[in-house]
């Protein structure tokens, strides 16, 4: 007799973003430069008024602070929304250890495991291992490329409801698609909440990245929501802190904030030195993200342009968040993403990507496409897609 | 039909070391000091090598780290393990948001829902709430008071081993008993482990915290154990940093590990910053834990002190550690905890306890006991215990 894993602990997905790991730390150990497309870490500094706040606390002991976030924090979150619409009160926030852990509470509270969360994929690979960790089933409806990866038509999702469907999960601005939902697609789903009586969890971590003037809506500015609609939401993106672990959940459901609280209890507290810089943060002024706006928008048009010059891919130019679903000439996402790291190079470079399989549920699909995130600055982000058309035709022609 | 919460989002239970928060707030509201024994906040100041990493820090953008934590960090934790004869490489470890994440991680990749975790009872409450995220099963094993606490005998963990059980968890040094487990009882846990093939996860977050000479020893030194045991381990209480949430996982069963690995991929990272702070923690001089030791021992002698005074009153002195179990003569450890913050004070203060029923999973054990948390300075832990003692008389005179 030899000890077992759990099935969950087998079931649990290896991150098509972070997997590759080792292969990228393998070429950069043979001295290749990697240029990381396969996650959104951005390269933009850290607001200045996230650093003094950390560097100036002045506490000598690093205390526990409050399971639902620091009010301060949670103050400035209430006035940021409502700035986008969102009008909530401190106490319809609770902070959590990143977005990650939003979405994992949401999932806790509104559903017992072998429940069903109905999203549209392509979706946020992540969404997989959460949904392991709470023992629900991912159930997918499938968005098309060729319809810019707009919301399905409702008579799907309306197929796939059952009595185990307990909520509907979207990324809007999308990750990985660059959707931006528009009104009338939310208003569809808010009816298929009150018709069925679904909650909707709305990750919006990305609500500050929407291009070519194309106007975000949070779920919670649509009418008749209040208790079926919770953001999930992070400032990793928002500040360029993905480090931080600082993000939160909104809800108006008072049964389910009351719920998410005592989960939010069982692991004391969110970081709290982190929280103290992410209040500095919140200060901001919208000059600063006029200018990170333009430099993203610059980006996606390099990425998007680099994509549509390999011959057999294509894209949607994406509208939001700073992701793109690239379909390529390549037979297996996953063989040609580690093949780049372990097998080529130009001009002593190469380029990580996230194979695409993983962000879908229905086995099959996302075979031949990859997400790459275009967080790099111009001129890198020039290179890499140089060296991502080479890669593409050596790796057909190996 | 209006939207219901899960039967877990029910379940899980308020943390009863931070359900009582309201009535504490209240009570400061109403101008009264609240001595907080309620929670292993301590007040010891975070070493100066924490802050100055953190507060010297040069990068500009806070970004992720690796899933498994910093490798500087993972390195100075093996090195840290050596001197407590546990041998273990950065490989070996995974850092996790909290020692509260590793408990969690732990139980998912050992344990699928409905699966059973033996646990000697008092246990450290929020194991309950952990248990309620893993949809797994808490059954406790009671130790009692009389016997101090010890590690009960081997054949009350026979009786209750079942085909779902998977693990048992202990916490070594002892939270909230302040028992600490001689090398032979780990051994009876050994024998529980092959015998069965069931993990033992042991949280050690307390090494540090042992008085009185005797001697802490780590599961991970008792022979055989390599594909079994599990440490689950933080920052927080030895560097007195809990609003840190840097804590960490160590196991040297490679299958566990991957699983586990997969687990962290899914919430990308641990805090980036407070692993850069804690690499400079673990460069402290060993007198530093002297000093500390020293300083608790006297708050030891205290709180055991302060409790023995009070007629009726009686509790173990504890030998590891920072919490007590008292036993007061009190109908109700609920009732009197929140009539403290509500209905007493002394001298412009009160006191918060944590009531223990909620550190049982046994129904109507712990009752009439609280746990508390001897992390104040002395002479504030002085003053507790007398307005414990009048509250106590107070409370039955009411």
């Amino acid at each position: 007799m030899s000890i077992k894993l759990s099935q969950r602990g087998h079931d649990i997905p290896a991150s098509p973003i972070r997997k590759l790991v080792p292969f990228a730390d393998g070429a950069k150990a043979r001295g290749t430069h990697v240029y990381h497309l396969n996650i959104g870490q951005p390269d933009i500094a850290t607001p200045e008024q996230m650093w003094d706040r950390i560097k100036n606390y002045q506490e000598t002991v690093l205390a526990y602070g409050p399971s639902n976030g620091l009010l301060e924090f949670r103050q400035g979150l209430a006035e940021y929304y409502a700035k986008y619409g969102v009008s909530v009160t401190p106490a319809e926030i609770i902070v959590t250890t990143g977005g990650s852990e939003a979405l994992l509470f949401a999932m806790l509270a509104t559903c017992d495991p072998g429940d069903e969360v109905l999203v549209p994929e392509p979706f946020y690979a992540n969404y997989n291992g959460f949904a392991v960790q709470a023992s629900i089933t991912v159930v997918p409806v499938t968005a098309k490329a060729e319809d810019g990866f707009r919301l399905p038509p409702k008579e799907l999702f309306v197929e796939k409801i059952t009595d185990k469907t307990k909520a509907i999960l979207i990324s809007n601005p999308g990750n990985p698609t660059g959707v931006v939902y528009t009104r009338e697609e939310l208003e569809v789903l808010a009816e298929l909440a009150l018709e069925h009586d679904l909650y909707i969890v709305a990750d919006e971590v990305y609500r500050e990245f929407v291009y070519d003037g194309e106007k975000y809506t949070s779920i919670m500015t649509i009418p008749g929501l209040d208790q079926h609609a919770i953001i999930a939401d992070s400032i990793s993106k928002r500040f360029s802190a993905c480090g931080a672990r600082v993000g939160n959940i909104v809800s108006k459901n008072k049964e389910l904030m009351g719920s998410i609280m005592r989960f939010a209890q069982a692991r004391l507290c969110p970081p709290t030195l982190e929280q103290i810089g992410a209040i500095g943060a919140l200060t901001v002024p919208e000059s600063y993200f006029e200018g990170v706006l333009t430099e993203y928008q610059k980006r996606r048009d390099i990425i998007f342009n680099g994509i549509s010059k390999i011959p057999g891919a294509l894209c949607c130019q994406p509208k939001g968040a700073f992701y793109v679903i690239a379909k390529l000439p390549i037979d297996d996402g996953d063989a040609f993403a580690e093949w780049m790291l372990s097998h080529f190079e130009m001009d002593g470079a190469t380029v990580m990507v996230a194979p695409a399989a993983g962000f879908y549920a229905t086995p099959g699909l996302g075979k031949d496409e990859c997400r790459l995130a275009y967080v790099l600055n111009t001129e890198d982000l020039e290179k890499a897609m140089e060296i991502l058309a080479a890669g593409v035709e050596a790796y057909n022609a190996r």
